[in-house]
């Protein structure tokens, strides 16, 4: 029914009107629907209990039906989250140049909402309510396809959204949710580029190779994170110690957290052991090289499939490397492009590793997991863009607008 | 040949390399380049004139063939523009942000080079050299797709440009040109998303549709202007004749230059008959509404596919309109995200007209021709994209890039 041309000119026409809305409007609207979120805790308890079920029924488990479950806790969060985006500045109309030529044309680049965007995502329903109030508060109108298994609880958060909206006047159809998992209609829709602007696919291969295939729409994916962590020989050994269990261990099922760690030729008779036996003890099993193996014998040896594979789990592939160019060339080769670090206290190696390796973070001495909208500083994000295009790294409100030129002049002709 | 994977992957580790090259062989290169232009003038005029027989005898002719001709002045504007782009900044490594949190983790936000980058352009041999020159200075490799009329005009061009890399020891595959018109071929490296990054097609609605519809890579189109002008009731009416006139005749074959003229209902007795006076001294066909002809007598009624048309000639579409809310309406049915102007000294509706009408670039009191790289102040240009995604407008060296963050630590965990 959402692909009806008639329903999509609405959506259309709702991204025109939240596209012009004052800040205040926005933020008023986005503070309510925290305090609804609130209030209607045990209605989307309800909901999303019923789509554990089915979920758990239909065989779903481990961190897929971790990521389905909300609890007060995690709606607590959802609500503190709107309230935060209510609270950062408006990107749109935000000056980004303005100067006044020769001539006197004074020229103006300033922010501006995309129009229509559509995010496909996992069965996780937090999702749902960032990615609206990401696109809203930038004025786009939006079109969200999550998980079927979350579908229960989407649609209790849509109705909660939608009525947030209508309360205060404001177009329905700035949210669209869509529950099913009809590939046809989801084709459909991608092919619709008179009325949807941007695609944000955020999820595993098939997913992202669908999209491609189909989509008429300029995408900007999220795909996986397979980051690496490269010890050099000048590294701070404890230090790296520290930062390597951490990458890999505070949120394992995380695409910025590390799926593989490089040591350089020179320290790894020393570091290796300590690494395994560090990783072992936070119960991360350690897949190595013949040269991993030799160091720390009892290491499960690596398969070829293990290099480049994003294992969202407690297991890191440890490799020996010559020296920052066997580095570099790994990560060209296996690296997604997402987050790469290297470990070192030499001043020109940290140069040419950030420099060369064009990840959408490479960080020195700090771990794979700050790679991330709040912890760099910039806010919330709608998920972490691993196209080189738009966006590339965490994916905020900034993000979410495209910048066009106002132009004042007084007569002026070419 | 080229899109067998050896000679992709050729491309690919091309990129990498001019990725990395300093700002100084870059703009050497391409200042050696400027001058082997001039040099090879007589070449060059000879490859062209084939191509321009070749194509007379095939039945081109008009704007098109003016466009695939070349003449000493078209080409010292060609070496001119690469000593032009020789001496703009370097986007690559720009920083746009550098802050240092609370926890002492020092933000860095650099401009990184997209990669490869693939254009689909016109019979344009000048847009071949434009198109190297800004891929390379912002450290991208290209594939060159020219209209085939112009293919030895454009390899003459691909072997100077050759020469100029390998001579300083750059890699030739910086730059890749396909000649042929096969589609086939198109379509194969349009799914390549693994070895290009961006697509940029610039052109007419077929090629944007084949675009859209075969490529798995994400787009930026360049598609057509549908430009208007809005007179307002408080336009100040001579310097409105003078803009629009412009707007429609300093070059009526490119994209920012304006199709259509709204008038507002309270000026339309006085203005009307007087701009259909000038746009026919300027040699300008008008096409009016039933208002536009009753006031100007002789008009040519114009037909519904007048509206939304890109003319490229001296054509003009006029229609009065009821007031800034009519003009508004009409230019977000009939406009094409390009270039709109509203002529008016009433601040609010200049303030409403930039706010609401969301183009690539809005213009106060100024000709819709403005809207190019040169004429803002950003310096040489690809085209002007009309996707809201990525870049908006002109595209010049900025918009080849896209930004990554690079993350100073000391052993910072989460």
């Amino acid at each position: 029914m959402t692909t009806t041309t008639d329903a999509l000119q609405q959506v259309r026409k709702a991204g025109r009107r939240v596209a012009i809305l004052e800040t205040e409007q926005k933020n008023a609207c986005l503070r309510r629907l925290a305090e609804d979120l609130r209030q209607a805790l045990p209605e989307i308890l309800e909901a999303n209990a019923m789509d554990l079920e089915a979920a758990a029924e239909a065989g779903v488990n481990g961190p897929k039906l971790d990521r389905l479950r909300l609890d007060a806790a995690k709606i607590e969060a959802m609500a503190a989250g709107v309230e935060q985006v209510a609270g950062l500045p408006d990107p749109v109309l935000a000056e980004t140049v303005n100067r006044t030529l020769d001539n006197g044309l004074q020229v103006r680049r300033v922010r501006t909402p995309i129009g229509v965007i559509m995010m496909i995502y996992e069965a996780r329903p937090n999702v749902t309510v960032d990615a609206f109030a990401l696109c809203f508060k930038s004025g786009n109108a939006c079109i969200l396809k999550g998980g079927k298994e979350a579908s229960r609880s989407n649609t209790k958060l849509r109705d909660l959204i939608v009525a947030a909206l209508t309360r205060d006047g404001l177009p329905a159809e700035a949210i669209t949710l869509i529950t099913g998992s009809d590939r046809e209609e989801l084709k459909e829709l991608l092919r619709r580029d008179d009325v949807i602007d941007l695609v944000i696919p955020r999820g595993g291969e098939p997913l992202i190779r669908f999209v491609h295939e189909h989509s008429r729409i300029p995408t900007v994916q999220h795909f996986h994170g397979v980051c690496h962590l490269f010890v050099d020989a000048s590294a701070d050994l404890e230090q790296a110690l520290d930062v390597c269990v951490n990458a890999k261990t505070s949120a394992p099922a995380t695409c910025n957290s590390a799926e593989a760690v490089l040591v350089h030729l020179e320290i790894a008779p020393v570091f290796i052991p300590a690494l395994c036996e560090r990783m072992a003890a936070a119960g991360v099993e350690v897949r190595g090289d013949a040269a991993t193996v030799q160091l720390a014998p009892g290491t499960r040896p690596a398969t070829d499939a293990d290099w480049g594979t994003e294992f969202l789990d407690r297991i890191v592939a440890v490799r020996v490397v010559d020296d920052l160019d066997g580095a570099i060339e790994h990560i060209e080769r296996f690296g997604s492009d997402h987050t790469e670090v290297i470990l070192t206290r030499d001043p020109n190696h940290a140069e040419r590793f950030t420099r060369e390796v064009q990840a959408s973070c490479t960080l020195v001495n700090a771990s794979t997991r700050f790679n991330d909208g709040f912890q760099l500083g910039l806010g919330a994000e709608i998920g972490i863009s691993t196209s080189k295009v738009h966006a590339f790294g965490p994916m905020g409100l900034e993000e979410l607008t495209v910048q066009r030129y106002v132009v004042q002049g007084n007569g002026h002709t070419r």
